[in-house]
């Protein structure tokens, strides 16, 4: 668990969170690898299992992705195994990941592990996202640099790196140390003894995907069916004695600032918006699990379970929020709604409250 | 060829487009067909156009997609052929839609030609788009509604009619009147003797088409990756001492208040929308036809191809606008992008102004 004396997620997020990158020692106590090196690699075998082998030979990178049939060629240094989502595919290893509900649920990514032999690692490289890596068995040394302009290239197609950058950072982290990485803050681990590290991802939300969600919801249910309409004064001069001067293949500015005022119109639609973020952010980034149910829990089936005392369980990765629209509570389960009375809410939040 | 007696583009501009319907009488001296029901069904029984048979036999609707094997089961009543986009399939019926250059070439959607035989027709429906409707060989009787709240059903699943309407408009068009409708109005044809109509649709893009269109080319191009940030006065209380008083499951509307911000400052990237708007009314809005060229001509292409005083043909259906972008003129040919200088320009204007 967390240790409260190292680590202040108050400090933290005044002085850190998104703005600069920190080393944080001992903040797990007494760190206990949730998951070992071998049962990793066990996970990393399995079909529908993100996972994939970064290697450098004789100056090659080189990447493997999973399902990983063999380790044996690789031998013992220059490479590292990382593998998405171990959360989800193994869950005792969501239980590291309570430490950071100071954040909001929906925030959290995933959690990616990676094994790393003495000299393995994926190079330098930056994120669009925040991470926090955790230091498990072994030991790596992580070096920080500044934002900025960095310039990337990509030694193998599946790997962008940049090029050296001067550190802000440079520690070699023991296991329970912790390291946060703000967004676009270039970093490469090197490892000098084989190593678990443990990054707790996140996801942001770009403009693009929201724009995208939104039109997704809109197309799915029919919604901002407002039309464009011809302007009259683009059509015809300004007494309407006559045809306005135009050649009809010509797209004019004033077309494209009526197109804007009718997305911007779109945007007005609060409730709308609420619906969009709240099934975004109650569903889970990657695929269903082939462990969910095929049909989504009604409400009245969860009730009837409950009448005849069956065990409900919560299937691994279901995500799960609450929101308020209209004044009314809803539930929001992968991107179902149910609506909540004041005793469903406080069994709601039971369940939200248990980390698998 | 229109007739510029009976119908005058500024008039019907200032009282009735976007407004009311109206019939227009002899819109068209001489209307001569421009395909022949014949034509139009062997149109109907190639792959790759979109026809459809409507029928009502002892008061069953039905509809079938083309391609139509066969027309001989069909008898001589209570049926009509719709076929779309006859422009593209028979070029000579493009010839039509000059008549229609009042208005911008992208809002043109296509030249649908129905056949129709006694009591045959569509049934009472409304349209979420503009037409103008032309009598060709025959006659038929058109009536128009108010807009409104008309409840819609749908006698055969790809058949969505509305209940009856009063009319505002009954009348019995002859060949060469032309009946136009704006979107929203209700409206039925009645066949009396075998008939061809002629409806020159347009397209107008609704808020969610927008917004898709956006998303695509953002997510195509890399825009709008402005990500996600946390407010900090969501996760520490206002003295910054204490975690806010939050359940991590759950979504305020200040999170929905960001992303809503994240989508606006998207809309203040004017070039951008410019882009998007140029692009997708520069593509025609069906599939490639096959006729057209596997590769787009480059600029350098093209120039050879003058050089060497070879024929150019532009391929039916293909749509081409000019705009401006930071003052340089471009052509938009299917999504591409032409810069032209004057030369070019002037050769651009004359292949736009042909109407294939
Ligand atoms: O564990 C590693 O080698 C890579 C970790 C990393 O770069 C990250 O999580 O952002
Ligand atoms: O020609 C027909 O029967 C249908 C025409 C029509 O309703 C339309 O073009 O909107
Ligand atoms: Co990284
Ligand atoms: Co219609």
């Amino acid at each position: 668990v967390l240790n409260h004396y190292a680590f202040d997620p108050v400090a933290f997020l005044r002085d850190f969170w998104q703005k600069r990158p920190v080393v944080i020692r001992q903040a797990f106590i007494d760190f206990q690898d949730p998951i070992s090196a071998d049962e990793l690699a066990g996970l990393s075998m399995e079909a529908g299992v993100d996972s994939r082998v970064v290697s450098r030979f004789a100056g090659n990178w080189d990447v493997e992705h999973g399902p990983i049939a063999d380790f044996s060629k690789l031998g013992e240094e220059n490479w590292s195994l990382l593998v998405q989502a171990v959360n989800e595919h193994y869950p005792p290893a969501q239980e590291l990941l309570r430490a950071f509900r100071f954040l909001p649920d929906w925030r959290i990514d995933d959690l990616m592990v990676s094994y790393s032999t003495p000299g393995g690692g994926v190079g330098p490289h930056l994120d669009q996202y925040d991470v926090f890596i955790i230091q498990g068995t072994g030991s790596r040394r992580w070096q920080v640099g500044e934002p900025g302009e960095h310039v990337t290239h990509c030694p193998h197609p599946d790997l962008k790196q940049v090029a050296e950058f001067s550190s802000i950072i440079d520690e070699v982290l023991a296991p329970g140390d912790m390291l946060y990485i703000p967004a676009g803050f270039p970093h490469a681990g090197d490892t000098t003894h084989e190593a678990l590290n443990y990054s707790v991802g996140f996801r942001a939300p770009s403009q693009a995907e929201l724009i995208s969600a939104l039109a997704d919801y809109a197309l799915e249910h029919d919604e901002l069916q407002h039309r464009f309409q011809d302007r009259i004064d683009l059509l015809l001069n300004a007494s309407k004695t006559e045809l306005a001067d135009h050649e009809p293949w010509h797209l004019p500015p004033e077309i494209v600032a009526e197109c804007r005022n009718l997305m911007l119109a779109a945007l007005n639609n609060e409730q709308l918006l609420h619906k969009v973020c709240a099934e975004l952010f109650s569903k889970n980034p990657r695929p269903p699990l082939p462990e969910w149910p095929a049909q989504p829990y009604t409400a009245s089936g969860v009730l009837y379970a409950c009448q005849r005392f069956e065990i409900l369980v919560k299937a691994v990765g279901v995500r799960m929020i609450t929101t308020t629209i209209d004044e009314q509570l809803f539930a929001v389960v992968q991107g179902h709604w149910y609506p909540l009375d004041s005793d469903a809410e406080a069994l709601f939040g039971i369940l939200c409250d248990m980390t698998d």
